[in-house]
């Protein structure tokens, strides 16, 4: 009998319960022995849960059981977290969490204590929710230089996306429907704005350069700024529009990005709609993966965590491959060098400048203004294009 | 230094040398020591290769030698292979293969020798090519009752319905087109007979359910009968058609079945083209994920071939999640009581019976006939019905 502890028990820590309970029997075969929980930090009120005798609001209780080998922490944030986690590391206990914003800013100071203790600290669940995406970078693709990785890392925005190209809503209206129906928060920021995704994008591709990367190093850009025409010069391109996290490593340097893409229609990713992630993984052996599914709920998240406590249960030492150390910023690529094709947005009389600059580019009408495609070049050349033909509306990078 | 033989240097094989080589330093570091070829045993003559002096045509070779851990085994077929795969796991050798015949019929036996000699034998290139599938199911969904598995699973024939819809090929021209780019061999039964995926989908619901499914009692139909106006009716009802091998568990008792399906235009299974593979998970907890890549070709298949090595230098310890045991006939539910939606092709004549039968049905008129979407039923039910109506041009039945 392997006994567990919940540390914050919102929705995905209830949904780890829940799995727990519901699924005993098969936790139990697939882990070679009984899983229970046998506490739950939380400092909400409890008392009249079914198994009220489970919660404490004393974070002692449970790190000082030595009953307890794994905690599971769903509490989010840093401040509380990073303590615990800490604490419970130096205590020899394995600790699983979906926690994005924690594993980005201290994943490689927890995994050196994991490593001294010998015991394990699993995150899964940080990214893409119920989706595998680390345990494939860290095994199944392990004969392979990682040389990309991108995805649609946020279901928020991705709905958002869903509405404004699909029932031609505006952002504003798509918001306040994914505010109505629980997928945004009241404050948005978060996942409108490419905080959430440029956490999960730095945790991939730090695991998979082995050196933390910084998400403050990372240019970070949401889906404020995407109107109605731009889902129109989309299509006009053949092209949606997605948020993507985006990595790629180039002679032992590494950028990784969020921002608003232009995805072509043929390109898996375009495929994935409503609040589904999928994330594509290129190496140089096994060319382009993608994995797709529920990047967030109850469910498939604690799923995740389930699976990481699992694999804890099978084996608790600790294990390198699912680690990185700290930051090397003098291997990050700035976003300047980046090299892409652009969509830009230009107003009607710079477009004679257009083709002197940029060179012989066909010029599409919008509603409002036009806009081109340039050819592959780096953000600074663009940017030194734009300010040569006077400015520009917008601009918007191509993917692939 | 981890010494590994090779045993078939065709595309697999070949494929897993050139990983070892030129990917050495990246393997190295994911393993955490050094990856060599000792020995490559193939009857053909390599004596021009540039590394000669590894090839051996005689398995003593192999099998005597003590700093060989591990043998890939890339020749394919069973007569010996299942000789070799035996006396090497007796002989306390891990095995690792890519050959979806040997561990669709013998596995069960293999993993019983294995277990007997605390080794491992690992198979995750024999389904899906590339795609990270075996282990995903065996770790990363452990948390789950894994309710359904389905997929397309055979590049070859994808490729051919791919020209058939694409680009309004008749199933002749393009297996012939699929025969000259290689993609298909001389003798196609094993792929267009669906022969193949039903090795693959036999291994996905062994490892799901822990006992073997044995192949020779799955429906197994392939994709010779399609024509250009099965097309032209799965256009009319929102669907693409795919050769689809499916899995379902339902109260401890298995399904397995592989036949060309038809499948709605926004699953994610119908934006797999081409030689492309992707295989749909249904776990209770995480709902469906999608794994998709290469599911053929000679570095992406020995990606995950090394990738299975790679897990064997980090551990060597038989690992019982991988395993399943000898097949339950008793467990496996007929064909006869899969229920589905079908669509029915008919002549004009029988319009009423189906009506009279099947009940209140929209009709819709093909090229040559008629056809019709029932009503979820069974597979018994459908034939009785159609029994009814007197026959049937052809059935299909609908994916969900």
């Amino acid at each position: 009998m392997k006994k567990i502890a919940i540390i914050g028990f919102g929705v995905v820590g209830s949904g780890v319960y829940e799995i727990i309970r519901r699924n005993k029997d098969i936790l139990t075969k697939k882990a070679g022995e009984e899983i229970d929980v046998k506490k739950i930090l939380d400092i909400r009120d409890f008392s009249a849960h079914e198994e009220a005798h489970l919660f404490t609001k004393d974070f002692n209780d449970l790190v000082n059981d030595g009953e307890i080998d794994i905690v599971v922490e769903t509490m989010g944030g840093i401040k509380f977290a990073y303590d615990y986690t800490k604490a419970l590391l130096e205590k020899g206990k394995s600790v699983v969490t979906s926690n994005k914003e924690l594993v980005a800013a201290h994943g490689d100071e927890f995994f050196r204590i994991a490593k001294e203790n010998n015991v394990r600290y699993l995150y899964e669940a940080s990214v893409g929710g119920g989706i595998p995406i680390i345990r494939p970078l860290a095994c199944d693709a392990s004969a392979n230089d990682i040389v990309e990785v991108s995805g649609i890392l946020n279901g928020t925005t991705n709905y958002i996306l869903t509405k404004m190209f699909k029932e031609n809503d505006s952002f504003e209206s798509a918001l306040k429907t994914a505010q109505e129906l629980g997928y945004a928060e009241k404050d948005p920021t978060a996942d409108v704005d490419g905080i959430d995704a440029s956490r999960k994008i730095a945790i991939l591709m730090s695991l998979v350069t082995g050196k933390k990367f910084d998400c403050s190093l990372m240019h970070t850009e949401g889906i404020r700024n995407i109107t109605a025409e731009d889902v129109t010069y989309a299509a006009a391109i053949g092209c949606t529009i997605k948020l993507i996290g985006c990595g790629y490593t180039k002679d032992g340097k590494v950028n990784a990005s969020v921002e608003p893409m232009l995805i072509p229609e043929n390109c898996p990713l375009a495929g994935v709609w409503d609040v589904f992630n999928g994330v594509m993984v290129t190496g140089n052996m096994v060319d382009s993966l993608m994995f797709y599914g529920r990047g967030a709920g109850k469910l498939p998240t604690a799923s995740a965590v389930v699976g990481d406590v699992i694999d804890i249960v099978r084996n608790s030492s600790y294990n390198p491959y699912y680690s990185w150390g700290e930051c090397d910023e003098s291997a990050v690529i700035p976003y300047d060098e980046v090299t892409a094709r652009f969509f830009v947005r230009i107003k009607e009389e710079q477009k004679e400048k257009v083709k002197e600059i940029f060179g012989d580019t066909e010029i599409i009408k919008g509603i409002s203004d036009y806009g081109f495609v340039t050819a592959k070049m780096s953000v600074k050349e663009l940017n030194c294009g734009i300010e040569k033909i006077g400015g520009a509306v917008s601009r918007m990078r191509l993917y692939r």
